[in-house]
């Protein structure tokens, strides 16, 4: 179809290098960089952009106009803006923020560091700058952060030929805004009803728009929350929902794919956090010392979590001087109890997120999860017995092990499920601190079930 | 605010639980039952009907008039839905189905098992069943199973007033539907153009829509993937996007919510995969069986492959034997390689979904890893080091400890940040293979590297 554009296959021979870029970097014609850049999707252009050196970045963005360079910011990822604008000399980070919409703006600035952000904002007027230093206050993940403050707003007294007489006498003055909905407003600029577009098109010229409107329209608080925000347009079917101040005054709108971004968001800042990315989001163009130091700061609250579980098998080295071969089954028991407990770690996480799950479901989620255990349990110590009886011949051993694995899989995934709950109860993020909780534990009561219970029998383990 | 509605906070007293729904239901009146519901959102009816029992849940859905079961089904997830459906006497599952909208129809059509999707079939006429096949058998990750099959099509020789006055000749017709666009075609229903309701509204009656269509619009086939979908709407700020057939001819509508829906979904996929929940989503209303059998199948993989690593510990039984401290350190090596692995996995996937990455891009990614893992190795490393020396006052074996925490570390961030790419160029889903391939090789480097140099130093550890 003649329609669809050209896209780039990810693992075809055809894909764009950074070198084509720094040529024209060298050449020095913005003229042509501009016409090169135009050929870019928003993805090429980011990873190619995250694959230039410090400085082929800051040549790359000033010697782009501002209003280009704030057009490609916006097409990255806002880790990535944020990181180019904070290499930037303060005038050009200037210049390409105030061409940015007032929402990206401010997700930027509240991404860059500190004395980087006062520094740009020192450049604005001071008015202006109060303006975007209030819309920057907002989290980025509740209404005030999410909603653009372009919109179209007009008195209730007009019929629909005058209201449509209004926008074609300057059609150029809307055409740049994503027209979803006009909003109708008192004098004062509080929200009284909302216009379709349809229904304008579908009612006679001469009807009052105040007749057409919807009243006591659907609208959200500034300070309204993600997960608010989420079931809100999960019961609804807008495509987007006007924001008010705590007095009903109209600020912004908030678009049903900004909350869809934010959420999906959330979901990949989960997934990282999972998996032990956390303080924000890593991209390999960071600086590495901020890549170091955040993942360290992770890991060395974990190595001190670990020598912590450890130290129960060094309380029972004369156990293991006498039965060695113990010390194969350690690390697989408490690895696979920790298996376990993940998965009911991210059930328990998802269902959360999906609202199946209130933080106060213990019951259910133990019941729930202590009868997947018993099986799962089961099946995992008798195939790990079986596994010692065949290597070692002593059913002594093979016991132990059946033993200490079956009640440690029993134990993670009653933990695993319900640590998620206890998180979110102290609102803590389940998805930052369930793992290592559950490990540390499930580390400590593997080791201490598979030696105590070796123990007993020692006698027969020799 | 008068128009926000009633919010339910999940950790407030006032939430809802399901037995109101079972005395309703114990009550027999179904009126009340439909007015009860019209209270809840979406999220609470999900909630609510997760918690109850299968019997429960066949009485409460037939229960309800078909047309109003539709929609409250069409409120939860795809997962849960399916549950639903697959639980229901055939004849009110096809029902239910012919009310859903075509593309929920097909995705849970699609979620159900085999024998149950035929039966629901050929509940429905021949014609239509084909129709719905037909739907069903586009994945649900592309174009054609995401689209919706409700849209305006106009042909090119109406002017704005005709068409508006179509338009409002029938209101009725149109006012169910989600009207973005409208859409110009041919005789044939190939698609020549695109009008917004915007332009309709700002141009004057009298001008042909042919004059204000967009000619050569954006459109996409109906084979089109998630990933190239997804950079479309990415590069386009459009809402919506038309799908043909290879002919051109228009299918359906794609709106941007219904890929940022796939995207998250896709997403939270990803987060429960990496966490060992493989086979599709689990929620715990699903049957025991199935929730044991899904999470061993993927557990009784894991045991093999700890048990491999774990061998070679048994090939060091001797060295063991005469220094059993390093029993304890074992496990804390292994474990923090697995975590420095993991976050080096965690950034390859979220930079490859990201587009930031190719498969090729090994180099790169190796490079700014090994740099990475560098200084993180040698950090903990010598903090492992130090505690191992602090206990037991020997030098070597600080040195020992030491020497394996760092050079595996920087096996597990190469292997961790390579592995994904790999697996991606294989087509194979990074998120579920990455964690267990990495910590196999990371565990048995580990125990090799710890038990191999401290073999060297023997006669010192004793």
């Amino acid at each position: 179809m003649a329609g669809v554009p050209e896209m780039i296959d990810p693992d075809s021979g055809t894909v764009r290098s950074s070198d084509e870029l720094i040529q024209l970097l060298d050449g020095g014609d913005a003229a042509a960089l501009v016409d090169y850049l135009h050929q870019l999707s928003g993805v090429e252009l980011a990873r190619i952009v995250s694959h230039l050196s410090p400085d082929e970045q800051v040549r790359f963005w000033t010697t782009l106009p501002a209003e280009q360079a704030a057009d490609h910011i916006e097409e990255l990822s806002t880790a990535q803006a944020a990181g180019v604008i904070e290499q930037l000399p303060v005038a050009h980070a200037a210049a390409i923020l105030e061409e940015l919409p007032s929402d990206e703006r401010a997700d930027v600035l509240n991404e860059i560091d500190e004395p980087t952000a006062e520094a740009v904002l020192a450049r604005f007027p001071s008015e202006e700058a109060a303006w975007i230093r209030r819309l920057t206050e907002y989290d980025a993940d509740v209404a005030g952060g999410l909603m653009i403050t372009e919109f179209l707003a007009f008195p209730a007294h007009l019929t629909v030929g005058e209201l449509i007489d209004e926008l074609r006498a300057a059609p150029e003055d809307y055409s740049e805004y994503e027209v979803q909905y006009i909003y109708v407003v008192d004098d004062f600029g509080r929200l009284e009803g909302v216009l379709r577009l349809r229904d304008l098109l579908l009612t006679p010229n001469q009807v009052s728009i105040s007749k057409i409107m919807l009243r006591a329209p659907v609208a959200v608080r500034d300070d309204t929350d993600l997960v608010r925000l989420e079931r809100l347009f999960d019961h609804h079917p807008f495509l987007a929902i006007p924001v008010t101040d705590a007095d009903g005054i109209l600020l912004g709108v908030l678009r049903r794919f900004d909350v869809e971004e934010a959420v999906e968001s959330r979901s990949g800042g989960e997934f990282l956090r999972s998996q032990g990315i956390v303080g924000g989001e890593e991209l390999r163009s960071m600086p590495l010392r901020r890549r170091a130091g955040r993942r360290l700061s992770w890991l060395s609250v974990n190595i001190l979590l670990n020598i912590a579980a450890a130290s129960v098998i060094a309380a029972y080295q004369d156990t293991l001087a006498v039965a060695i071969a113990l010390a194969v089954f350690l690390p697989i028991i408490s690895d696979m109890s920790g298996c376990s407990g993940n998965q009911a770690v991210a059930v328990s996480i998802r269902e959360l997120s999906l609202g199946l799950l209130l933080p106060r479901d213990y019951v259910r989620v133990w019941l729930k999860e202590i009868t997947v255990g018993l099986i799962n349990g089961a099946v995992l110590g008798l195939l790990l017995g079986l596994a010692a009886y065949l290597w070692k011949h002593n059913l002594y051993l093979s016991l132990v092990v059946t033993a200490a694995m079956a009640i440690n899989t029993l134990i993670a995934v009653s933990i695993g499920g319900l640590i998620p709950l206890l998180l979110r109860r102290l609102r803590l993020d389940p998805a930052l601190a369930s793992g290592p909780l559950l490990t540390t534990v499930t580390d400590m009561c593997g080791f201490f079930l598979v030696l105590s219970l070796a123990t007993m029998v020692l006698s027969r383990l020799a």
